[in-house]
């Protein structure tokens, strides 16, 4: 492999699967290892000593953590297919909402699965409104990057994540009712080639969220 | 003024001066507006409806909000005395850098600026080993950026403010003897003068800094 990208990512992780999508759309050959985080290999900890987290993409045996900034990395070493957009102001309204996505709306969804009674309902509300804005953004449009797929849907693709967890919690924030723009996004995004092969097996990840909740409830005992 | 560049800021948010530090340097006029953040302007309501915070940019009547989302437009837009990197490695690990100020370092320090006893010791030692990363990855370079001033050292000026805001408080942080690269470079800066006209005040800024201790501690009673 000429440009020996490898890719150490951990299945049930959406900023993995972030990573593997923007590769697949590039259509960038890579190697991927999954890491196991209850015993992380010694390359993990090697190349991203930092934060010792998945993502951690190497390329040429550099090595480069954190998701959006592989994803602008991606962009500005393989020219084809770009995902971000060309305009300076469009760039900086995608980070934006990249940012807002990270930043805001996941932090929210955390407290809201680790939390119970009225701290998770204040949670799922803060999460209504958060998903609000962002629906917001993407009134009008087919993707959030404008006709296709791009940036900002692939770090916006999470939100898949929230369908099966919120099943599997019992907590359901994103429903179709509520958000129907959201909701017409996804449906048009799972009709993707490359996301269908990042889509992670619905049962497998809501055995695994229910596996999280209780680990936590009973650390919490 | 042809570009109708404005900046709403705030005299004491070292997060309105890395956005006044990059307009200096590269030489973009600029007119600034400050706000008063206990009583917000219409327009910083208008152009910034999400977060309702500065610095916010605005570039012919377009708003921008959030500061490493601005240096990388203003970047992107006027590409003279670039700030980031040229080559996409660099540019990553500067953004990985600034991120780990953003959402390691600055979140830690506002922890041990709002507490006491037991757990601001703790956050100091969490400072402490986040400063001494940093400051590793300054070791054997005149900035961070390389031999002159750039993104990242603009970003991490605002460990300016851990100095007068310790000395305030009572918690210094960042000790000369604890820290003395980042000492060094900081000397380095204050030599330069756009970083000198983006100073604020010590004597102001001590005054403000405990004045928000005392109103956060009647707050918390």
């Amino acid at each position: 492999m000429a440009e020996e990208v490898k890719l150490f990512g951990m299945w049930a992780s959406p900023f993995s699967r972030r990573v593997e999508l923007a590769l697949k759309l590039k259509g960038i050959p890579y190697e991927y290892i999954e890491e196991d985080l209850s015993n992380k290999s010694p390359s993990l900890l090697k190349y991203n000593p930092i934060h010792k987290k998945v993502p951690l993409l190497v390329h040429k045996e550099k090595p480069l953590a954190e998701s959006l900034v592989i994803l602008e990395y991606l962009d500005e070493t393989w020219k084809n297919n770009p995902i971000l957009p060309q305009d300076p102001y469009e760039r900086a309204m995608a980070r934006f909402w990249a940012k807002f996505i990270d930043e805001k709306l996941l932090p929210t969804a955390a407290k809201v699965s680790h939390s119970t009674g009225k701290e998770q309902e204040q949670g799922v509300e803060e999460v209504h409104q958060q998903l609000k804005i962002l629906e917001n953004e993407l009134k009008g449009k087919e993707f959030f990057a404008g006709q296709s797929i791009g940036y900002l849907d692939i770090v916006a693709h999470v939100l898949f994540w929230f369908y099966s967890a919120g099943e599997a919690s019992g907590v359901n924030a994103l429903t179709t009712e509520k958000f129907p723009i959201i909701y017409e996004w996804i449906e048009k995004l799972i009709k993707i080639d490359a996301v269908n092969e990042c889509r992670i097996p619905k049962e497998k990840h809501q055995d695994f969220i229910r596996l999280r909740r209780e680990s936590l409830k009973s650390a919490s005992k």
